[in-house]
């Protein structure tokens, strides 16, 4: 399989042109790809110096490592780097955009500029690794209320109070009612965004679980075991993709 | 929620009577929850001393935090801590059994005896922070050939170059034909037992998939992206535990 770049523009960045000529040394007529906004280019080396490469896009395709559902995850800041190991993980599962927030019973209250820069840097290694076509964008951190006017519907919520509604089953309800819709049936089709909240450790509370609801939001199960936070976040994503993504 | 201890027979162990006498300070009269074999006993404390506390079973009904599937994860060694963080996740999940094991390209190949007695540890405390009925038991590890003998059916391989057979329509086929029926069409019931299995870094090799496959194993996709070890088995046996504990 041929080395990946992730890039902006169909130029290679500075350290991306090091890498081919210094440390994978590839010479003129090599291919590589290019991989952008979910579409690999298929790229042949015609000039390969320390400082610049330059080639030719010789093929273009979508990036086949998309899942078809662009799912936004609502994760609360933990402690530690724990956010750090959802934030690999969910991003190798196909998450499109990491919404950090704070609740009420948030231990930890504020993301550093530095802190989501490494974010950053984590969800693209971890995007290159998993083949994907793009790594997810990662949002500023903030409140509830805040949060909630910032996710695209519909909008799923992950509460451990919730016993009745299980996730898979949610899904195909909204499936079948497609927003804006007033018919009564209409042919259930493949979800194309959908907002994923989970909670922080200590949970969500019965406040923000109402305002939650008052913008739409479902609340769902994920089984009847309790689950820290992060498996919450894997879980969850492993199964919304899985479900959002067959065939 | 009143407090749980996971117990062998009626009787609890030192370090928990001292943690009901002097740390929770529980009086005679109060009720904590004795946990075993997926059963919980409600138990009110008769004599509460610093070094053995007695009591009655006033009542007893199945742990409502079990799946119905017994599900065995067989596990790479991997890494570091990488595997204790698989351990903690997959027990909040359900699993029953791990079984770690060594395969051609695995890089860690010994499992100690203090190492597993570690895991253990994790696994308990995980399964009763998770409100389980029962811990996971832990095997010692084995070669590729010795866990294959030692798995239960039927038998799914989680695999890279799979492309076709994904996760949850396997787990339809097999539910579809149970074991040692000849019947042509029986009605779907849930699977009772399922091992799976996870391969390592650097993936399973062309003979270990063969000899599976001869042992009656079926290959299944987890989807289009690559998944780091740790992460394939925290999203497959969310997807799985979720597919097989409906309803």
């Amino acid at each position: 399989m041929s080395h990946r770049f992730f890039v902006e523009g169909d130029t290679l960045a500075p350290e991306q042109c090091r890498q081919i000529a210094t440390v994978l040394r590839l010479a003129p007529g090599a291919v590589v790809t290019l991989v952008r906004d979910g579409l690999e280019l298929d790229y042949r080396l015609d000039r390969v110096g320390r400082d610049e490469v330059s080639g030719t896009v010789v093929a273009r395709r979508p990036a086949a490592g998309e899942p078809r559902v662009a799912l936004t995850l609502a994760l609360p800041l933990l402690r530690g780097d724990r956010c750090e190991e959802v934030i690999e993980a969910v991003t190798q599962l196909g998450v499109s955009r990491l919404a950090p927030y704070t609740s009420a019973r948030s231990v930890v209250r504020t993301l550093s500029a530095e802190k989501r820069e490494r974010w950053r840097r984590i969800a693209r290694e971890a995007a290159e690794t998993a083949r994907r076509g793009r790594a997810p964008t990662i949002d500023e951190a903030r409140d509830w209320s805040a949060l909630l006017a910032a996710l695209p519907g519909p909008l799923v919520v992950a509460w451990e109070e919730e016993h009745e509604r299980a996730l898979e089953a949610t899904l195909e309800v909204l499936a079948e009612r497609p927003a804006g819709s007033a018919a009564a049936a209409v042919a259930p089709r493949p979800l194309a965004t959908l907002a994923l909240v989970v909670g922080p450790e200590g949970g969500l509370g019965e406040d923000e679980v109402a305002l939650a609801r008052e913008r739409g939001g479902l609340t769902v199960s994920l089984g009847r075991r309790v689950l820290r936070a992060e498996t919450a976040a894997i879980a969850a994503v492993a199964r919304v993709v899985a479900a959002l993504d067959r065939g």
